[in-house]
């Protein structure tokens, strides 16, 4: 099969890799509909995160069923699926609690790389869940969004309580935070701020939801919000960045005993404590437990209640994937989605 | 009136200082009945926090009503009333949301300091609470560890949401950790877990609900708790410390998904943001918001439900104040309560 390894910062090549096979009886082989260029793939790429040797790239996969282990019982051959970036068996304790993705048995999918054209999803059960019935090709940018982008904004959204009555503050315009947006408004928030420099990335924001954008960032933009919101700041806060200055601007524009919901992966962040003692927020994040939302977000774009797929901007054959990191890293494009 | 003073680091002096008078309408003057030396106090006085000049010192505080302002309506000469170290006016938005230690208008009591005779309090409608009849005797010590430890204590307990069916892990064994453990109790916590190095704070930790002690400290006290909790980590952590090694053994001890509230005024902390994130856990804390338990905490004690008094183990007359640092600083004494 063909799949896209980083070879060093700024390198990616699409080359001939081993099909993979069964390896545990829980295993699911599965011949990927599309997958996507992530945020967090451009730490490695841009050489932030170190990469050790070749590396197959990608985390976020739909696909059709191709195989199955003998122990797999809840998808079978043919089915059209939706997996999460950890794999996770759903049955500790963890996972009950709506953490799958701290599972105490997890995997990364981004070791085994689904920015290919076939993959091997470990504790299949666990991490995989079916669409009633195959989907229209136009749902797939939708269901492929579902496997993190999207699930990511909602948990953000969900760590930082987003609900009716609430105002709610959105720092970082990538997919993630555009989808974090969309959760909100889902959440019923009344009042939904998009912080946002990018004319078209407003409108996206717009168009999922936002009431309000705001264009000024680090302190400029924490006194905008608190001039929108009486002095006081939101009472919701979805960091979708993971730097020093977006951590921050989020923690500064919550109120006291509002919640931060952050998301974005922390990349040298250190938190003051006595700031964030007196902040008196709430601070909740991660890596989102996909698993725990994707039968609720696969239900409302099967119902088209949602488009999160929106934010695709540019869609490329698997092969030209290097033009889709390209892209993404230079903020020509919100997400990138591959055809394998 | 005699009030204590901080000169310098470790020296206190007790001293005559200005009666206070009204200064605002919603002012009351109380005659203080019994006041305290924090943990907190221990930071000025040992230099870690700077002090300009000499500063009255204390925030804690019962006593009887002497005087009010014109506009005060709730509480009125004669009555017992327990208060908080932050004046809140227990109206804004954010105090109605429970965050009166943070309200719009809030003034420390520190600054007008309530190791002394007389006090002024301002915001007196929302900061005062009366007993329902003047207490006994006996009953004042209780009465006046809700005026801060306790209600720190629960704050914790509550941030970590404490509760049925949890397993609650207590960082810190001074009189804020043991009644965190008295805390995690009442709010129905089914282990709780106190990290204590010292026998006779040990034998308190077990008088106030502690299931288990455990005598090690940071990674080793995180290795126990893993133990103890089929490796997974507690459900619920309070930090009661402040310093970066307790936040560290709190948010490490805590299992993904878990919460850790932490009540330690924070002092050198950096938060690793990278490691939080991946954490999982939900982090809340800062100071605790006394007034909105107050009423449940005052009904509590005059109920004899609870007796958070007992932290204090030396009572001195206000004009010995220096022991009393002496003996906290030094760790002879967890807590001590002076009578003015």
């Amino acid at each position: 099969m063909r799949g896209a390894v980083l070879y060093a910062p700024g390198e990616i090549r699409v080359e001939d890799r081993p099909d993979p096979v069964i390896a545990e009886p829980t295993d699911a082989i599965i011949r990927l509909s599309a997958t996507c260029v992530c945020g967090s793939d451009l730490w490695p790429y841009r050489g932030v995160e170190k990469v050790d040797g070749p590396a197959p790239m990608g985390h976020e996969y739909v696909g059709v069923v191709e195989e199955i282990g003998d122990r797999v019982t809840t998808v079978r051959p043919g089915q059209f699926v939706v997996g999460s970036f950890f794999a996770s068996d759903n049955t500790c304790e963890i996972c009950r609690a709506g953490y799958q993705s701290s599972c105490v048995r997890r995997e990364p999918m981004g070791a085994i790389g689904t920015q290919a054209q076939l993959a091997r999803v470990p504790l299949a059960d666990g991490t995989l869940v079916a669409t009633p019935e195959p989907p229209p090709a136009d749902l797939v940018p939708s269901l492929l969004a579902a496997s993190d982008v999207l699930a990511t904004g909602w948990f953000g959204a969900v760590a930082a309580e987003a609900g009716p009555g609430k105002t709610v503050a959105v720092v970082g315009d990538g997919a993630v935070g555009l989808l974090a947006v969309l959760a909100a408004g889902q959440l019923g928030a009344e009042r939904i701020i998009a912080m946002s420099r990018h004319a078209p990335r407003q409108e996206l924001a717009r168009h999922f939801g936002a009431t309000d954008i705001v264009t000024e960032r680090g302190e400029e933009g924490v006194a905008q919000v608190k001039d929108m919101t009486g002095g006081l700041g939101a009472h919701s806060v979805i960091e979708a960045v993971g730097t020093q200055e977006s951590m921050m601007q989020a923690i500064r524009s919550t109120r006291p005993g509002g919640h931060v919901g952050y998301v974005g992966v922390a990349h040298g962040v250190e938190l003051p404590g006595q700031e964030l003692f007196f902040s008196h927020v709430h601070l909740h994040g991660g890596p989102a437990p996909v698993r725990r939302f994707l039968p609720e977000l696969i239900g409302l774009i099967c119902d088209r209640v949602i488009d999160p797929g929106r934010v695709f901007d540019l869609t490329l054959p698997l092969e030209r994937a290097a033009e889709g990191y390209e892209a993404m890293d230079e903020r020509r494009a919100v997400k990138v989605l591959l055809r394998p």
